[in-house]
């Protein structure tokens, strides 16, 4: 990790910038792959199976036997887990439920929103190197509490041409049994486009690597949301004299491990808290079976020292990043202070991956600087809301006038006749 | 306009397709010009003005003087009127606001969401065939209510150099100077990655043509946010025996008056309206200025006649209008049944203009069906929620466990590390 002492502002810019790790002719790539499945569907599907993965699929859609397979695969313990998790997921999702009432701007003039599901959603879990079914839980938990009526799973399969247990489990743990087994770029254009098998959706949501996230960024070009633009994890730290230095360290390890392209960045007041973490990095890397990619990620990775606590939270403010940990004293005193983040984690016993897991948060968050203008993942991104108004004739006498003057001026004339001959009709009826 | 009766469900999703207006090699120009701005900056955006324009842009940047100016030649009327429409759509934005308060999803693990305003906005204006002032009141007041630090707006000039002072009145009325000449692709490209006057922005919002709008989404991949993709203006109109032929009229030729890429529908079950309303819309048509665009745009038009009003909703649910006009008997009783729809009018007197304009609500909605997936523009679209978590030692001490057992079947030990290592030093302490 290098590390900056004091770097001026002027620098703070470049110093954010992420690792850039974009394969050649990655969007070529990936239009190839999203018109072939456009083109030919299923058999599209299944022929990247094969190419990719190497892996001959019979039938896309996972069955009732696979399920109940997985169910007796996954141990007790985890299944608990997995259920106190789903629990505390729903909790901070049903909060974030609310009612709007109507508003009168004007006598006679009302105006309210109301929060309806979007239909059909997609959901992508990626296999890759880790099963992460956790994601099932940061995705699906809302998307019900939202009321989604159709929500279909994607995700690849192993080399054996099955999925993991833990998701198969997961997703049937919430009563989710619409599940593909593809994925990749291919799996988006899937959703987006719809297959024989696979039916079109709304929006996808979910994280993935640089395929995945190129052919959500092409689909959404043609009709198709996406939930936010995904890259690499990351994580930054303040630290001050307060915080432990095996904590701090076990958390940079946390982001390192996802990828050689995630970055961990350290910001701190105490000069020797840099020093000390690094010994803790190297005590505590060894242990972890990815410690070859961790490393590459330290690789990518920065720490600064700074004489006040304000500048490091100025520096975040200006990184934007994921995940935001407070290691410091008055943690919430300065939470007022972060403008740009993902998800903040106040204090020495609140570590990154509690909220990655279990303590209700969701884990689909912003990364490379789009915390700036993105939110994470939350009930909201499962909703659209749509704006009612109701006006009364005595209503569109008040505000008639405005309007017309305003359409006028707009050289609108059509938007003024709409009102005038409303306005018209009053009048004569009376 | 195309009349159809009684449609099978098959047919509706190809009924629903918008008609299609892509120049030639669209994404290409707009490549082109976004890559001159990166490269040229400000040399770049007066080129493209004598280019496109023909004008010769002497100094980007709109000065205290023309603003001061523009306000002596706005009429007294209008300035009311601006002030009365400003008034509603504050109203109806505030009310938007909401705070969240901390969750305690289990005992000592705190999860809250907090409402933090985006920082830098770039609000774009079109100039082209009428000066949309009324889009500035859509866009400023929620981001002045958001409280953006800092927000920049952008619009064509006329043949002179000059902007429309109406545009520039309503600007600086509600306190906002920071205004730039340029237009197009262009304008877009300069907010998204900043020239020597213009600052760089997290977020771009407003309508354009089909340069503007590829220009948005282009630069969307490259970090900058937007607003949502915009497309040619639409309206449906669902009406029974209880409507006035008039009123619908006005209504389809208010939105037919946009663009002759413009869509209007009428889906009625009264067999003897569609009729009618041909007729009224022949005698409306031939005072309006903009009569030549408007009858192009119902060329591409069409009405539907359904036995009932159930499927005239399903339609539209299916169609997923940009402005959806409910000219039924207890319309309000039918709101509940609109899944997919930009903003809803209820009843003969909620005509769309009034919302396009005065009402409250903002007229900066979904159109070409992404209605089914977007929100329009709203407070939200001005905020970031960002989550915080404050977990205690107790707090880790009840969720430790799940966090290990999901982290280390995720196979990230890492992340379990991050927990054990405090666990362990929480019961040293002990």
């Amino acid at each position: 990790m290098k590390t900056y002492t004091n770097p001026p502002l002027s620098e703070w810019a470049s110093i954010s910038q992420r690792p850039i790790m974009a394969s050649e002719n990655l969007e070529e790539q990936v239009r190839k792959i999203i018109n072939d499945v456009k083109l030919n569907g299923d058999k599209a599907l299944k022929e990247f199976a094969l190419q990719f993965d190497r892996v001959e699929i019979e039938d896309l859609k996972v069955s009732i036997s696979e399920i109940e397979l997985a169910a007796t695969q996954v141990p007790t313990e985890l299944k608990e887990a997995i259920s106190v998790a789903a629990k505390n997921i729903r909790t901070f999702h049903l909060s974030q439920q609310s009612a709007e009432v109507p508003v009168e701007t004007m006598p006679g003039v009302s105006c309210w929103r109301k929060n309806v599901a979007i239909e059909n959603v997609g959901l992508y879990i990626p296999g890759g190197t880790a099963p992460l079914f956790s994601t099932i839980l940061m995705l699906a938990v809302p998307a019900q509490i939202a009321g989604c009526k159709h929500i279909a799973l994607c995700t690849p399969t192993d080399k054996n041409g099955d999925i993991n247990p833990a998701i198969l489990y997961t997703a049937s743990f919430l009563g989710i049994t619409e599940m593909y087994k593809v994925g990749g770029a291919q799996a988006i254009a899937a959703l987006a486009y719809g297959t024989e098998s696979i039916a079109k959706v709304d929006k996808i949501y979910g994280p993935g690597n640089q395929y995945v996230t190129k052919s959500k960024e092409l689909v959404q070009q043609s009709g198709v949301a996406i939930d936010l633009p995904a890259g690499p994890s990351e994580v930054l730290v303040i630290a001050d004299a307060s915080a432990d230095a095996d904590f701090v360290a076990s958390d940079l390890l946390s982001q390192a491990e996802h990828g050689a392209d995630s970055q961990v960045v350290l910001v701190t007041t105490d000069s020797s808290l840099i020093a000390k973490v690094t010994d803790a990095l190297k005590s505590q890397i060894g242990v972890l079976p990815r410690a070859e990619m961790a490393k590459k990620a330290l690789d990518n990775s920065f720490s600064i020292l700074f004489n006040f606590i304000e500048q490091c939270i100025d520096f975040s403010n200006v990184y934007a990043p994921e995940h935001l940990i407070l290691a410091i004293e008055d943690a919430e005193g300065y939470a007022d202070k972060i403008q740009n983040a993902g998800s903040v984690f106040l204090g020495n016993y609140s570590c990154e991956s509690a909220g990655d897991y279990a303590s209700g948060t969701n884990h689909t968050l912003p990364t490379n600087g789009y915390a700036r203008s993105y939110s994470g993942v939350s009930l909201d991104s499962f909703l659209k809301k749509i704006t009612f108004q109701k006006i009364t004739a005595k209503g569109l006498q008040n505000i008639g006038k405005t309007v017309e003057i305003m359409a006028e001026a707009e050289q609108l004339f059509g938007h003024k006749n709409a009102v005038s001959i409303r306005l018209k009709k009053i009048e004569d009826e009376k």
